[in-house]
Order: structure tokens, then sequence, then C-alpha cells
């Protein structure tokens, strides 16, 4: 696909230095308890409280990741927070601790980066979370991309996707399908139908403390909902050794909310639809924590069955070239 | 500046999955000791044995960064590794742990990505650091980026730029001016002229551990030459409220080493040459550790000179377009 730029008035990186591009940003990071030395030495310093690190990463490349006719730069600055953060919380952690590189065609408005600054800063900051350290390198005409390093601690055990157990329950928290719902209605220029559904695309506020209140509650297995439930749902079965059987009687409050947004693609935006970050997990019977509610149950064999039917989950392959076209799609579900 | 792929042979990223590319990869990225968890769920858990930790991120974009013509796939991993290892070896800490994430087009040779893989793996299990984590995306044609993120344990307090004392001794350790001198070589195509600053260029290898020794030698102020020996000196005289005072007549064995590679040029590089990440600190009065070598001295006032004339750094910008041409330089010095 072609570049997805909207023009935007205004001076380019090119047309600044990068010390002055960071006197614009630096202001609107956040700082944060777990710092112990911020940005503007060879490193920085976070508190690990318990001794030891939760990291990961995750980077959003334009036209791969978001278009600019879809998102703006505070929503792709606020959808990076979300997703590392999510991933974190889905261990049973709370971020402390972010690292942002930006690697922008000179040509790229300042504007833009200092919008997708700000969006990051105060994502960031509503989640209580520091940005302590970053990079920023000049590339190729058209290409912008940002990558995202998200640090965190978790007071219990991590919550891996391996501990499902036959008998768990499995729960949800939070939305199902809104992302993959959003994103249908901008492919079908109507995203007045499904506000809601657009602005989870856009920018997902996941509901990170319900991480470690399940760690916390005995989750057996977790993980945030990147690529589509049936797809993450498939990953606790492998790494796990189970199945997992999902039951459509207990996802169609999830699907009845969607199909007036998106009609019969309701269900499948529930099923496969990914970026939607709430989190998945399992428990031992009894009752769920606050703010989660069941979906399935974890049985003996391999895979993903609703209503007893195997399911493949579809989703997106980052290099793969699909069998139809020779384009890439435009945007994939992680 | 166009793109600069020498072509290759074989497959390329859009001919396999992403879970194959990871297959070729996983396997050359080495564990370690601090590894609680490694890469395979939502996050990695690396121990943090002092109860903080050390995080900084460097990115390196092809054509800005390296040159096919220039660097292989390998001496593009090993450098990443070099440059963050360097960063955390500044601060007086060891590097524990690396995320990596690799943003490619998607006619990238699957050969290329796993040489770097590979390259990078070696130069962490030599430096006993292990990759815990990453991320794939692809990316507009032309584009290739490796964005990395170290994290570190120090057993003492982090040794800042800001702690120089009028007074001190300024010190290097290891070399000055060999990685510029590559460059140049490369440029004049010359390399057999200088194999060992060629190499150096390609991938440098910092004496890590002589940023801890200093550390615990009672080290003030100390960073890695990463942008030039003035400039980088500049930054602890600005951050501690100093000059710094280079001595020529110390600094006379480093320009004599590289006379013969590239004759005149030989002054610039010890003084502004970059990527060379050799430590650079402040000691108080005394014996210096073994491997540090006085240079100059930290006196009152602003800048830095070098035999009592004020010198500029040189040095580069990442987005900042040079004056006499609309295209940016074809590499720089960071």
């Amino acid at each position: 696909m072609t570049s997805s730029r909207t023009p935007q008035p205004g001076p380019r990186l090119s047309d600044i230095s990068e010390e002055r591009l960071l006197r614009e940003i630096l202001p609107v990071l956040p700082s944060g308890p777990a710092v112990l030395l911020g940005p503007g030495d060879d490193t920085a310093l976070v508190r690990a409280r318990t001794g030891a690190v939760l990291a990961t990463t995750d980077a959003m490349v334009r036209g791969r990741d978001w278009l600019d006719e879809w998102s703006t730069a505070e929503d792709v600055g606020r959808k990076l927070v979300a997703q590392n953060a999510a991933d974190i919380a889905a261990m049973g952690g709370h971020t402390t601790a972010l690292l942002v590189t930006l690697v922008a065609d000179p040509q790229t408005p300042v504007a833009w980066a200092r919008d997708m600054a700000r969006g990051l800063g105060a994502a960031a900051a509503e989640a209580g979370v520091a940005v302590v350290g970053g990079d920023l390198s000049s590339a190729p005409a058209g290409t912008l991309m940002v990558s995202v390093t998200a640090l965190g601690d978790a007071d219990t055990a991590p919550v891996l996707r391996s501990g499902a157990r036959v008998g768990d329950q499995v729960a949800v928290s939070g939305t199902l399908g809104w992302s993959a719902a959003g994103l249908l209605l901008l492919q079908r220029d109507s995203a007045e139908s499904g506000p809601d559904q657009v602005t989870w695309h856009r920018r997902p506020r996941p509901a990170y403390d319900q991480g470690p209140a399940a760690a916390a509650h005995g989750a057996t297995a977790m993980l945030d909902i990147s690529d589509g439930l049936v797809r993450d749902a498939g990953r606790i079965a492998s790494a796990s050794g189970v199945a997992v059987e999902l039951q459509g009687s207990l996802l169609r409050d999830d699907v009845d909310a969607l199909t007036p947004v998106v009609g019969d693609d309701a269900r499948a935006c529930v099923l496969t639809g990914g970026e939607e970050h709430s989190l998945l997990a399992c428990f031992p019977e009894g009752e769920l924590p606050a703010g989660w509610r069941r979906i399935g149950d974890v049985r003996t064999g391999v895979g993903v069955r609703v209503d007893g039917a195997a399911v493949a989950g579809g989703g997106w392959d980052h290099f793969e070239r699909p069998a139809e076209s020779e384009e890439p799609p435009p945007l994939h579900q992680e």
C-alpha cells in the first residue's frame, strides 16, 4: 500500500534541531513514583520494588498499525501505552515506566511528533506510568514508526499462559470485539454508527488494575486479547496443554451489543477481533473477582471450541503475503 | 539518499510465516542468569538484584546508521549490543537483558534477519547478556530498522554526567577515533588500510567491565563516547557546571596511532569521532583504575578546551538538514 499521510501544515522535523524537538516533547512526558533517574543521562534508573522487573516491547508502524486518515497522532501515542501496559497487566503487574523510540521521515510534521508525545504522556499519566527515556532517529521517506518498551512490577508471581487447569473457568474483563467493530466502521466510512467502538479502536482503555486483581484472586493463566479471543484463547490452550470451551450463550450479550453497530459481523468481531486489550484469564472454580465474567471453561483436549465445535482464530501474520493479493492488508490486528 | 540494499538471494520475510521466522531466530538468542522468564509470554521477567533497574534504548536504521555495502547483518546485530550495553556500563552497571524490535520491509531476505539475530545473540552471549523479548513488524518498502532496549544492574549508585568536580582528572578507557577512522576508510574505499579501525566501526567491542570498575573506584561522572570526545566531554561539562580541559600531549599517542591510517584526519577522528563507545570518566586526584589513562582535567568555567583553546564538537543531529544539501548525510555518528 502507499503512504497514507494527510498533509499537515507547519514545520517538519528537518526544520528544527533534535534538541529543540526534545524541548517540545520532554515536558509533556510524566515522571512517576518509580523513577529514581529520568531522561537525560546514559540510562534511566527505575525502581523494581520486588527485585524483578516485567519487560515487554511493542511497536506501531504507519500504514500497518494505523492510517493517518483514521487515527490522530494523539491516538497513536495513547494506543502504544495501552498495548504495552496491557501486556504488563496480563502478567498481574503494574506498569512503572516506558521508553519510547520515534523513527521518522524528516518530512514528518513537528506537530505530529508533539501530539503523539502528548497522547502518550497523557495516557501514561492516567495510568500512573512514567516515561523515562527513548531514542530519535530519521528514517527513509514515508516511514513513521514508534516503538515502546514497558517495565513493570508484580506483587504476585507472574500469571503465565501455561497455568490453566482442567475445570477452571475462562473469564474476560472488559469489552470483546469493539476495536474490530470500530475498524470495520472506519473501513465502511460510517464511524458515526458506533462512536464508542471507533474510539476504542483508536485509543483502547483497558482496565489495567484488573490484571493484578485477577492475579491476587488466584488466576491460573492470563493474557490480553491482542490477536482475537479465539486465537489468544488458543495460546492459553496450547501453553497449558488443555482445551478452551467457550459458550455462545455467555457471549450473547457481547454479540448483541455489536449487532446494531456492525450487523452480521458482530459474532466475528467478538470471536476474532484483535487489538481489544481486554484481559482473558482462567480461574479455579468459585466466585470470580469483580469486573470479570465467565465465558467458558477449561476442558481436556486441545484447541478452542465454541459450543462444542472447533474454531480457527484467523489473525494476522506480520510478513506473510495474503493468498489473494500481492499487497499486505492495510491494518493488522495485534 | 536512496536505498542501499545489496540484493541477496534466498527467501524474503514475506515468503515465510512470523512463527517460522521466530523459530529461526529464537534459538540463536542467549538466556542468562538474570532471566526469571524469557520470551513467549506477554512479558519477560528479569531479576533486578538491587531493587532498581537501569534502562536505555537505541535504534539503528538502514541508510542512516549503516549501509549494507559496508556492514553485514551480523555487524548490525553486534553493534546494537555494543551501543546499548555501553550506555549501561557508563552508569557503572552490568547489562542483564535486551529486548529487540525488528521493523522490516517484507522483501528483506530471511537471511538478513537470521544473521542480524545471530550477531546480536553472539555479542550478547559474550557479554553475559540475555535476550528476553521483542517485537516484529512489517514496514514500507526500503525500510529496515532494529531497536534494542537494554536493562541492567548496578552495585553502586549510578555514575551520572553531573558529578564532575573541579580538580578531577578526565580519563578514558579504550580507543579514541577508531570508529570514525574506519568509516573514513570505507568512504574512501580503502578498508584495507586500517582493518582494525574498520572492524571497530562495524562492530565495536567496548570493555563493558570498565564501567563498574570505574564506579567502584569512585568515578564522579561518566558516559560512553557516542557523539565524539569533545561533544561528549561537553555534556559532562554542561551537566556538572565545569570546564573540561583536554591536553593535546595526552592524546598524542591516539593521534599518532591513526595517522598512518587516515593521515591528517587523525586528530579530527580522535577529537570528534563518534560511535566509539569507549568510556570517558572523571576521577578524583590519585591513581586511576587499571585500563584508564588521563587525558585532561576538570577546571572552573564552561565547555571543552584543548590545550587552552575552546573547541566545538561538531556531531550529528538526526533531523536537521545539512546546509549544503537537500539530502541527509549517509551515516551518522552517534
